[in-house]
């Protein structure tokens, strides 16, 4: 029976009606956006989306039976069923008002995710990208503080809308190390502090390095993992060669026997 | 007969003929565009312009007849055929104010392309790398759909240019990802929503890293085909290594024989 | 005694409680920033400052006292000094209004470099790719410096916020070369030179070529780095080849022998 | 008599001494921008400028009467020629209106790339790199062209500013290449033609397309020279192994004749 019940939940057509629902489930929230469509159809549309939300839960549901405890030790499956367990917080009555709540429901397209296996596979390189990319950040974030604390204390009683405080001084850098709109910012601020173009620049330079850096980092982890699968095919065959020695000690042996018994013979 | 016309067909002069009269043809619609000369010349323009379609009609013509079933087997032959074809819809009279018709035209200069090989690898190597790039744009493609629905439901009602409906808020958000004046937009909205720095900056950290992940990919790709033509070299090598082992086992054979010889004089 | 001194200082412990002054001084300094913190703390924050760089004095001194002169062999030691150093100049007085001094204090954040490995290897990695890049920042500058002093030749009496002295013209090429608002100011000159596109568009490509050319050059060099190690890696394989040919020819003059033997019984 | 001319000319502290001029002939120019100094030293300044040219003349006066014809072989000397040939037309009298004659004397800075031979690598690394980019430079063209035409026929009339002609699409084409407030033409012409976001959006992902296809092949251009030389080491170490086999061959050739002889001995 339940091992019946495995194959079902396993079966390629049932996968695919999945990410039919979750298809369709984005498109009736992408429709749910549109202030015409919900005067009219609010009801029919609401009644969709718990259908789709009641699919998902019985698609769980089977499985959390099937696989047990083993469920949860895979992080995709945890990420599944978190989803799936945000659709049933409560939207309407005293929450409607938060339509925070409401966002999080769009949260099910990235189910696609992992119903797809190419998406996972891009997902899961990215995700493996952030530790070589995390202690840049950290760098990153410590040159953000000290140029917030900076811009703040040098321009934040002139210019209180970029550096007006700490976290807006953070928000200007941010959009300066994007290049937007920077130049206004500066020609404005030295306009009262001539000098505050080694502010400026500096910060585009360091922070634009340090991007420079982890994106390069990035390309050549990537590369040296080929260069790595290409040294342990290289450890194969310096394995082959030190058979090929093996092989020339044996063939000494033997000559070395074939000398001792010709000797032998001239004795 | 029909070799004769191949061979003139394929001449290196009749192929310069081709690739001038698609420049020609190129220059001509390009002085189309000035109403100045359009005022004085519109005719003679006009008459130029068919001259050219004429060529290339009688062109194709010529190379249907010769390759018949063949000619549609080579994917450039059937982007000529369709850029000609194109140039037949009529686009005077009762189309005339179908701009659309006579922009189609333009096309005719990617038959440059066609011509000139150097080009075409270039095209090639570009259409090539699309797969790498389809499933990254896929994920692009949800997390675009999630973070629409996202800010057409909070900021929709509030700022009905940027994020009015599900179309405007992914324009803007394509802005955005381009990183062009996305700080106009987000100091605006973060005006009434203080916490819209949250939206912004996580969906320019995403799509950025997902960007730099479809880079990072298409780079160590070619780095790898390079690499792989490096590794079949090894392999032609490891065969001559195993080459050297047959001669070792060959060697080791013949002073067996050599020691049996002797082994059996002694006795 | 200096012994235990010396294994106090680089304890586990005393490492971690100096990250968590680090940390905590950042977080401070960044208290300090806002107006409403200082109206009622500022004593309190003054205080708590001074007991962090008294912390660091006496951490560093005892860090003199144990290495003496071997202390300043390390660079990040010197580093350490400095901005210790810096802290001791007096703010307070006659100095209060210079507002730069009160920044220098910032820069201790940096000591969280020191202290944690992982950003100091990110850190060396950034500067000791400084050499690749720093000839194509004079070839750059030589390029900013020519089209400065065409700049405020060519559009300096026309448009002075621009183009008005050599610095200015630096500053706006710098914004150029950063592609932000570029096309404003170059459609500007343009109503009046209408040639100044030549100007910019010549720029920017010359720009962004020597930039792409600086960046393609860290990422090979940081690959052909991977790749020397693959090459030793090789050369001592190659060792491992000629031992096998000293191997076949002492065999061949093993063989030489028994071929004597042979010949020596023939006789 | 030539000889000592000769080692005079290529003396390393003849060399720094002309690098010193043109450095010296650099900031004069600079100076000669500023509209305060021009009032007070315009004659001195004006008289240290054909100081150097001067200089500059007779330096490659003597290098024309060493090495003769041989001079003009170096590209690098042929550039130095006509740098300081430029600096003879005269910018005075009926010239003085033209001052785009004056702004070639600033290519004098130039010269400083033919003097270091650091900066000389770098451009002839950029100018080596420049085949790699010119076809697909090429196919950019063509795809400029098409869209330009496109935006002039479809928005030429109705925004004469961005897309009135043919030379001002291709401007505006470029600006939107570079991502420069293209949202903002975009926006603009979309009020009236809600469809132009096909356009936009469609020539940016095909023009930056391309721009990363130039990259990626730079880049891997770049790795596949080092890889180059990889192969090469290889193909000495693949001697090596045929050596290798020739050593083998004899050994077994030996091998038969010991076998012969206690053949021969048997019989």
């Amino acid at each position: 029976m339940k091992e019946k019940i495995a194959n079902f939940i396993e079966n390629k057509w049932t996968q695919r009606f999945i990410i039919f629902v979750i298809i369709f489930n984005s498109i009736i929230l992408g429709m749910m956006t549109s202030t015409a469509v919900m005067a009219k159809y609010s009801n029919l549309m609401n009644q969709l989306c718990n259908i789709c939300v009641w699919i998902f839960t019985v698609e769980l549901g089977i499985k959390l039976y099937v696989y047990k405890k083993n469920f949860f030790k895979d992080n995709w499956n945890l990420f599944d069923f978190l989803i799936v367990a945000i659709s049933w917080i409560p939207t309407g009555g005293v929450f409607s008002s938060f339509r925070v709540f409401r966002i999080l429901r769009t949260l099910r397209a990235l189910r696609l995710i992992t119903q797809l296996e190419r998406l996972r596979i891009i997902v899961q390189a990215i995700i493996d990208s952030i530790p070589n990319v995390s202690w840049a950040s950290v760098l990153l974030l410590i040159i953000f503080y000290i140029f917030a604390i900076m811009g703040t204390t040098l321009y934040g009683q002139d210019f209180p809308v970029e550096f007006g405080s700490l976290p807006k001084s953070m928000f200007t850098l941010f959009q300066i190390m994007t290049l937007e709109a920077w130049a206004d910012i500066a020609r404005d601020i030295m306009t009262k502090y001539p000098l505050a173009w080694i502010y400026f620049i500096s910060f585009i330079l360091v922070s634009s390095f340090i991007v420079m850096n982890v994106i390069v980092g990035v390309v050549v982890n990537a590369i040296s993992e080929i260069s790595q699968d290409v040294k342990k095919e290289k450890q194969k065959k310096t394995l082959k060669d030190s058979d090929l020695e093996l092989e020339l000690f044996k063939l000494k042996e033997q000559i070395n026997k074939v000398e001792n018994l010709i000797e032998f013979k001239k004795v």
